[in-house]
């Protein structure tokens, strides 16, 4: 029988009594596949029902019965409206904090063509290049304005905040130095969770973290610091001329990297101009609201010296097999995965969404308007300073952009907070007597009143304040050097062309809205409307994340229930939802099972078993937590070799720490033993850490907390919804058995039961719970799933993955399956052999998918030559079917170079993707126009057009190029080129 | 000097002491051309600045110097919160009203990719089809969505709402019975609304219109009765048998037409199966927002007998150059603005964008879901009926489908409703016993429980009333034939397919954020994000046009202030924003002056004086308030002849009724005389109607009011940024002196202090503020621009006309300019000479712009063979450079066939557009592929495709198809095909 009938539905309802059935039900959107076509699918797959699939590829021995809860799903508009009670429960006041998190106006032109767009936020990495050339574009704006801010020579394409970019200062100093040097220092003005992030990071490599005074630091006694870091302006407020202190740090060997803020940088000198190595900072302000911590994008700039060494993703410049400019991720070699046990970094995404979203806001306002807001902030701080210190209160001395340090007289620092707050302002209380006022784009001439008049000043005297404030602060230290000189930052100023720029580059992308994006290992699955609305409320939004939790009631409700919800899908006992990425939840796991053993007096478990079918996320994460890595190997059904496991797991039984496992495999199959895996590692007292990239063949099906995992990280950007906003952000939160608890992340800013008490590891993100704002993406999809609905989108996800198993199986060799003969949610299309009768690789088939209008694959992950491939649950039988003609037809190509029909060197897959340009000359190849770009009659009336031929990537990184072009290299000529 | 100069702008706040300079400003995100641009381009027209050019092309003796007001106008984020809390005054409760209006559910991947999606809602009305092919088929989806729904034979395109729709049958029966049946029965249980839009449209025929009863109405003492016109299910939700009246209609020779509603029709027998020729009602269920009126599309659907005489646009299906099916406008012969005086509709325009709407909400369910929710409301509605028969009230017997009405024991009606609002629910009062109760799929058990409570019931007794509903009260009325069979309504269920389903609709037509759309008369301006925000907040799209005033204080305040700026700007006295289109403002415009002389006894003033330049909705609209239609001759320069005018009026001094007279001209030119020419209309007993469609040309140069007119209309959706939808929504409120203010429009049901009063003309909407939810984006426009702002768009809109022209000129002849040489915001291209010089016609150079990526301006209208061209303020230089550029190319490749280089018949006009397809097969063509797609380098790197090659209108109107084509036609192969 059907489990999906809503018939049978209604009728168990009518019995228990409920008067009416649910209309409006979300599983059956979101699910592809409507009930016809899950009866033809599983007579395909030779299962009797969803149940008989799930219990035939699940082991019997690790499947739940029980329902993961029994409240019933709400539907699309209570769902919605569940959300919006919560958000009236944030109370929103305007955020003077600061401490790097400011208020910012989202330009609704951005909002709307942009954040709220799904042919922005539904696209995946952009690893296909030539079906990403819009993103890929923006974010080489993203990368030429923090270039152009900074004054450095190159910007990768954003971290994941403040916090983690200063802590990969820590990793690029140990690269640099080749692990030379082992101490960092890092300035007590820095902020407060930067600090903590870096120590967490350099503890993780045990490198020494040194906070001082950098006007005191000596360097002739510490001869082991590789690397500085200071902060421009400082927390406080205050700008300090560091090249003087960057000479001698530079005399001793060490990296200079600064801190800093790009909107600050339109009116200070930059950082390249007195000596930095490196510059970082969030790029929030441009736009992203702050959403009570994130997601917002983090840049990091460097000198050339380091472009080689630097993390993250960087876009570069190359061309295409026309030898037309075209955009790609550049030096993907230097990339963590890429480098496992070596790498400094497990950094594998970015914040690609919130990087466009800055980097369009740059493009709006253009210098001359980013010039205009900076110098308003700037007089509204030098207004308030003016007014403050007529009060009687000491204005720090200095130069200051936009944030005020007073030492107040005659009132606490926390009577001027209250009396802030009863005028609907949050400020910074630094210490008992000093508070710190930093002020936005958003602050109006009211709030400057206001602070004023909280600390007793006069608002009448506005204007008397006003003329102090033309009083310049800034002395030598004012930016004289232009920005942002390049004409895209010059050309699109009014909302018709911004929109059609925003527009334009849309539609050069293959997202989710106009194909499947079949990624293996990703799960690319729907992005449902209901879901994403929030995000655009304020209430959500305009939350900064130190803002007092009183005012955030609605958030941390949603955030305890979102907890608890995750605690019942994985079995754990806490789940703490700050990491910030999968590969930050990855890292928070192996540290929270460090600091176990540390607490147990265990401190010398340092082995780390990892078998070598493992994401290279694995090894470069435990490498960075000090864990020395043994492989283990996999028998030919790619499952973990049991006997292997077992013999190295007692050969290190006295130093085992972990073992990092993904469950379900990588190979996309469910292992029979992973219980007993997880009771020989236990037996050798060492720690599971799972994998929770493959989550999402599980949810409700199994839980990593029932067969012995102690501690697994989710992809909610996989597994609950939030989408992939072409390359970020994610959100990776843990989950953990009891005996971890006590050591999950803390803030060193916010104190909540739910955050890491006195045993905490650290703070692995800078703010407590991670990317906050998103997490709404995940509650909505949660409650309008259901128990019921979240299981069966994996018991469908698992039967699409074996029907097109099934259906590929006639024409290629499906890699690895499960003990039944089934995959779970992916599976693996061998591509290997068509090298050797045809010439053709698996890169080659990927690319004539785009010519299908079709995204790729997962190209050689797990495998090498292979296709790895994860259709998810939300895609139709009719995209699926899509897909499996495409494959078929593209092996009906191959056999065509295989009979000799077409040469190897000249054939639609070698010269594939195909694009219109092609289209017009004079026509070389043995094939026609229509065979290159119609593929099927589908295609013909819904063409998807790459705008780029097949992309040269070795001549790309041969001559690296990171920012935006000469405009003489411009093909489309620009409104003001 | 120059207008817009942020720096003096800022120099002078700061004179009369502002501290913080505004930083937020919209003005220049509106208009396109930035400081540089402008004085550029006042070069090239040879204009000092703009006051210098809007001096010379506006007659000096109407110029006004004041601003229009002096409060500073709003940031976007600003505007964006007073319209917040203006919406926060809206208490939004739960809506039973019914009568026509119901709570619906939008679905929201509807709402994100389709009301909010700028592809769709900036679209012009799809005149140019080869470009327009997505909201064609959507269209074509809602014809057939009706057709089915309502068993009739073919349905339009949509109307403005279901009183107009019923006014329409009006005309129809005018037409069918060639006027000689001049009286129309309407049952007296249609709704209040309906009957007073059908009495106004009858009275300004001069039909009688008779109220009654239709189960005691008698033919044979009512021989002149040429239609009939009830509502199914009635007002107090009755569902009648109508077989037997409408077989005795038949007889008499009525057409017999049926009100009625298509959730209701999901459990009903259509109206086909009982007779009726006609079928219209509201869409607005299917997904649309309430809107507090508006707007929604209406349908009207009709045997094969009428359908080439029903009003509005129908959308058909034909063929292309290459033999592919295509959509388009079909049988355009028969639309009002070319039957002109000779008309018995003034529509022009459709609802395109709720049409669509309310088409994929029924795309998205499909039969199953849509019977799903219609059986839902039906058992609400029977359980509360049950609920209250059990609380000894008495519910009228008979069918009913979701409206339950009951006279009420125990308690009045008004003690009924005041027992709902104290639980947040509004029902209808129909009388002081007995009320209305209309359900719908917001309708929740707790708000069924409610309904009981509050008439003394028992709700904890549900069960008891939902078991006593199941039976049966439809019987012989239930529906037993199936609807929306066809694949579109069968394959997109799941939210991904749905998705992508509207992007790839999107992505054919070519919208403002695409490319600019120069058309003559009808201002494509931005539509800022900002503008449309609001739109999307249930605080106003939730509200029902009869909910009581005091919860509607945001509307009304809103209603009040947009009223007041309007008339400031038109130096009116009072506005009525009912009408809810550009043509419904021209018919009320003249009711007005007619109600005027028929109060001073001069009922006899029936001549309508028309310059024969004027759009043919001049004429049509007279001819609907039984005017006879003079036309006055224009000379040479394309002004009115003034001495003809004289003449005219003078000779017809005791007949005239009205001057309709456009200004600035259709011609594009600010006649001189238009003062006098009032002066002439006034001392001739006339009164002066002007067209407000060029309104965009005036706004802070002149004011209709102050140079003589008494009444004018204003086109909200093209002065006032109200997007054009696709073709539709918009609106056309009117302006008028003093004197005429007591005859402006009211409403049926609602009183207001701003509606008209005892001396009324009568209802010309359905609701009293027309569409009111879209007030708010011309309300955002013009707060955000502020005097200077709106004064700037129209001079830059001036400059930009100019500066094309001057461009243009080079090569093309101008037709008609002002006495100084300049044109005003608009212009006529002469294409004529080339049709002798080389077979091309205008429009070849319409579908040539198709390759060139641009939108066609308007063709042949106001003089046969030209081009009329009007950029608009917020096209940016570039996209003027970018539109000239192509014309001055066009001109060329004109050049080259009138040199004999490129024969007369195969060229790339004559074969234009060109679709990707016609690449790929062997190339015939005398010029090469590049040229015919790629006639700039622009273009080639940002290519739009029109979809289809130029269609044969022809060939569709001989074989006329305005359903969605059979399968098998389908090149693109549906998911469920």
């Amino acid at each position: 029988m059907l489990v999906r009938t809503r018939n049978a539905t209604a009728m168990r309802r009518v019995k228990k009594f409920t008067t009416f059935a649910a209309v409006d039900t979300f599983p059956n959107r979101h699910i592809g596949p409507q009930e016809a076509d899950i009866k033809q699918m599983l007579q395909v797959v030779n299962a009797t029902s969803l149940d008989d699939l799930s219990s035939k590829v699940v082991p019997v021995h690790i499947q739940r019965k029980e329902p993961l809860w029994t409240d019933e799903p709400k539907g699309e508009v209570d769902a919605l409206e569940e959300l919006r009670d919560l958000a009236q429960q944030n109370k929103v006041l305007k955020s003077f904090i600061g401490l790097g998190y400011y208020g910012t106006k989202t330009p609704h032109v951005i909002l709307r063509n942009l954040i709220e767009s799904p042919g922005w936020y539904t696209a995946y990495t952009p690893y296909q290049a030539e079906i990403s050339q819009g993103r890929l574009e923006s974010l080489i704006n993203f990368q030429t304005m923090v270039r152009d801010l900074t004054a450095m020579d190159l910007a990768n394409a954003s971290l994941l905040d403040e916090g983690t970019a200063a802590g990969e200062v820590v990793g690029i100093m140990l690269s640099h130095h080749k692990g030379k040097k082992k101490s960092i220092f890092i300035d007590q003005r820095c902020h407060p969770q930067t600090i903590a992030v870096a120590r967490t990071r350099a503890s993780g490599f045990h490198v020494e973290l040194v906070v001082g005074n950098f006007k005191t630091f000596d360097f002739s006694k510490n001869p082991d610091v590789g690397a500085v870091i200071v902060q421009y302006p400082d927390t406080n407020g205050t700008a300090e001329d560091f090249t003087a202190f960057f000479g001698t740090a530079k005399k001793a060997g060490a990296i200079c990297a600064v801190a800093t803020d790009l909107l600050a940088l339109c009116s200070l000198k930059p950082p390249g101009e007195f000596g930095a190595d490196i510059a970082l900072g969030s790029a929030q302000r441009f736009g992203v609201p702050m959403g009570f911590g994130g997601p917002h994008a983090a840049f990091l700039a460097c000198k050339d010296a380091f472009k080689r060494i630097i993390p993250g993703r960087i876009i570069g410049v190359s061309k295409d097999a026309d030898g037309q400019q075209a955009f790609r991720m550049a030096l993907q070699t230097r990339e963590q995965h890429i480098k496992r046990e070596k790498a400094t970094s497990n950094i594998c995404t970015a914040q690609a969404l919130l990087a466009n979203t800055a980097a369009m806001y740059a493009v709006y306002h253009g210098p001359e308007g980013l010039s205009r807001i900076a110098a308003d902030v700037h007089l509204k701080a030098k207004t308030v300073a003016a007014g403050l210190r007529a009060a009687g209160h000491t204005v720090a001395a200095g130069s200051f952009f936009d944030t005020v340090h007073a030492t107040l007289n005659g009132l606490t620092a926390e009577q001027y907070r209250a009396a802030c707050v009863s005028r609907g302002i949050n400020i910074r209380v630094v210490d008992a007597k000093s508070v710190g006022i930093a002020l936005d784009e958003t602050a109006t001439e009211a709030d400057v009143v206001a602070l004023i008049e909280a600390a007793g000043g006069k608002g009448e005297s506005l204007r008397q304040y006003f003329e102090a404030a033309a009083a310049d602060v800034l002395g030598p230290l004012k930016r004289t050097s232009k920005f942002l000189q390049h004409a895209v930052f010059n050309s699109f100023h009014c909302e018709m062309e911004m929109q059609r720029y925003l527009y334009r580059l849309e539609k050069k992308d293959l997202s989710l809205n106009t194909a499947m994006i079949p990624l293996g290992s990703c799960t690319m699955k729907l992005n449902a409307a209901t879901e994403m609305m929030p995000l655009s409320w304020k209430e959500y939004g305009a939350m900064h994340p130190f803002a007092p939790l009183d005012q955030a009631a609605g958030y941390i409700k949603l955030i305890q229930k979102l907890e608890s919800r995750l605690e019942a899908v994985t079995g754990f006992d806490r789940i703490s939802l700050q990491p910030n990425s999968g590969a930050q939840g990855e890292y928070a796991g192996l540290r929270v099972i460090r600091a176990y053993h540390e607490s147990r007096g265990q401190g010398h478990r340092k082995i780390c078993l990892i078998p070598t079918s493992a994401h290279g996320t694995n090894p470069a994460t435990a490498a960075l937590c000090d864990l020395s890595i043994v492989p283990v190997v996999c028998d030919s059904r790619g499952n973990v070799d049991v006997a292997d496991l077992k013999a190295k797991a007692e050969k290190h039984k006295d130093n085992l720490a972990a073992l990092m496992i993904t469950y379900p495999s990588t190979h996309g199959v469910f292992e029979e033993t992973i219980d007993e895996i997880c009771r020989i590692i236990h037996a050798n007292g060492g720690q599971v850490y799972l994998d929770g990239a493959n989550m999402n063949a599980q949810v409700g099906l199994c839980r990593p907390g029932d067969y012995g995992a102690d501690v697994c990280h989710l992809n909610l950007h996989k597994t609950f919804a939030i989408p992939h906003g072409g390359g970020g952000p994610g959100q990776g939160p843990i989950g953990v058995k009891a005996h971890l608890a006590p050591f999950l992340p803390n803030s060193a800013v916010v104190s909540h039961p739910a955050l890491g008490g006195a045993q905490s590891l650290g703070s692995i993100s800078a703010a407590p719970w991670g990317s906050a704002s998103i997490l709404t993406i995940s509650y909505a999809y949660i409650e309008m799933m259901g128990a019921k609905g979240l299981k069966e989108a994996t018991q469908v996800a698992i039967l699409a993955a074996n029907y097109l198993a099934k259906m590929l199986s006639k024409e290629f060799s499906i890699l690895y399956t499960g003990k039944s003969g089934f995959s779970a949610h992916e599976f693996i299309l061998d591509a290997r052999p068509f090298k050797k009768t045809a010439g053709i690789e698996a890169e080659d088939i990927a690319k004539r998918l785009m010519d299908y209008g079709i995204h790729a694959p997962t190209l050689s992950f797990p495998v090498a030559g292979t296709l790895m491939i994860e259709p998810t649950e939300s895609e139709s039988k009719f995209e699926l079917d899509r897909l499996a003609e495409a494959l078929l037809l593209i092996r009906e190509e191959i056999r065509e170079v295989e009979q000799g029909k077409q040469p190897r060197d000249d054939n639609v897959l070698k010269n594939a993707p195909h694009t219109h340009m092609c289209l017009t000359g004079e026509w070389k190849h043995p094939y026609t126009r229509e065979k290159a770009v119609y593929p099927t009659q589908f295609v013909k009336q819904n063409k998807y057009w790459p705008t780029v031929r097949r992309i040269d990537n070795a001549y790309g990184d041969r001559n690296l190029m990171c920012t935006c072009p000469p405009m003489e290299a411009y093909e489309i000529p620009l409104p003001r080129s």
